[in-house]
């Protein structure tokens, strides 16, 4: 009984500090997103292009989560607006980022010159669908060598999902991955998520996920 | 301070319940490889071919552990000794397997009549590191659509492997790997790490993979 009370309060505590990091986001009028996947799913390189195709329409930044490591951070420091690493290594619980990693990150950012948060999770297909960070969107992506099985396996994280991605489309010829049945899957879990089949190798498909953002960002504006 | 403490008497509990699954395994002469990587490189892909390889020279159980479904299992089922599938969905801590899980697990199997015991853990390349089950090696599989960065960005997995394996070496025309990067990262934190390369789906390099394990189970008869 002990054990689980301690759990329920650390979600309710994330809970309420995930609510005051969108109240501030939205006073700045920043809109974020929580990109979660597998690790080696395509994350880094999804926000990589991203910020090549919108900077010059959208202040980008970006907050990092890794367990160890800022080597995605460096990969995108020359690119983003500003960048903030958080590693998680060492913190007691390590395997997601949590609204209070975010809410330090916030206070390192410029947040009157950033339009869009990108916020990339730490690899991982199950902690993350338990601590929501004050985004407000997630995305999750999933990448054809994976396999197509993965919302049956780890549920939850399609659940809550506004957009999946399934990134890699340029090895289809060469793994087994049954789109139908991904896309079925999904659909049973959560009807209104948005699919979109992409490849940040060569291009393909990621147009769709252009012009999904920047519905999102202006919809929310007109909201705020 | 609080939360801390729980999380230390978890830690604390798990490995004195791993310790009594050892005990009970060296009774009966059980061999037990707790098998870990990130969603989809190939874990369950690899029992498959372990069981046709090896079935006639040793009695091979599986334990299965997801957070749902029982895909995997199923697909085990006809080749395995016997199959027990464990979900963790819904359990306080359910991003691992953990010793108490094993040890109902092991209640379920038929001890006598088992020589090998392969434990599929959950995809997750964080929270199994710090769970020991009662194995006696751990393993780690890769896979070269993840990329070579794994070792660095999630360091302790790596670190207390026994083995680690490199899977679907047949995309390597198609991805990008640094495979001497990937070694070198491996060998930096883990200097005695034996590291496979192989793919299950073609069979390159997969019978090293076969010869450690029976080198592995000799080794440990010889000391019971």
């Amino acid at each position: 009984m002990k054990k689980i009370e301690v759990i329920q309060n650390v979600l309710e505590a994330n809970e309420t500090i995930a609510k005051r990091n969108q109240q501030l986001l939205n006073k700045h009028r920043i809109f974020a997103i929580n990109i979660m996947s597998a690790p080696g799913a395509g994350k880094t390189s999804l926000i990589l292009h991203t910020i090549a195709k919108l900077k010059d329409r959208l202040r980008i930044a970006v907050i990092e989560g890794d367990v160890a490591s800022t080597v995605d951070a460096e990969k995108v420091q020359s690119e983003a607006k500003a960048v903030v690493q958080i590693n998680t290594r060492n913190m007691p619980e390590s395997c997601s980022l949590m609204a209070a990693m975010i809410e330090s990150a916030l206070k390192e950012l410029p947040l009157d010159n950033i339009d869009l948060l990108l916020i990339e999770n730490v690899g991982n297909l199950i902690c993350p669908s338990e601590f929501t960070l004050g985004e407000h969107k997630r995305v999750v992506i999933s990448s054809l060598p994976e396999g197509d099985d993965k919302p049956i396996k780890y549920p939850l994280i399609f659940i809550d999902a506004d957009a999946v991605i399934v990134n890699k489309m340029d090895l289809l010829p060469y793994v087994d991955f049954d789109i139908a049945a991904f896309r079925s899957s999904v659909q049973g879990l959560n009807p209104k998520a948005e699919i979109l089949l992409l490849s940040c190798k060569t291009g393909e498909g990621i147009d769709r996920w252009y012009s999904w953002i920047l519905k999102q960002v202006e919809t929310n504006l007109a909201k705020l």
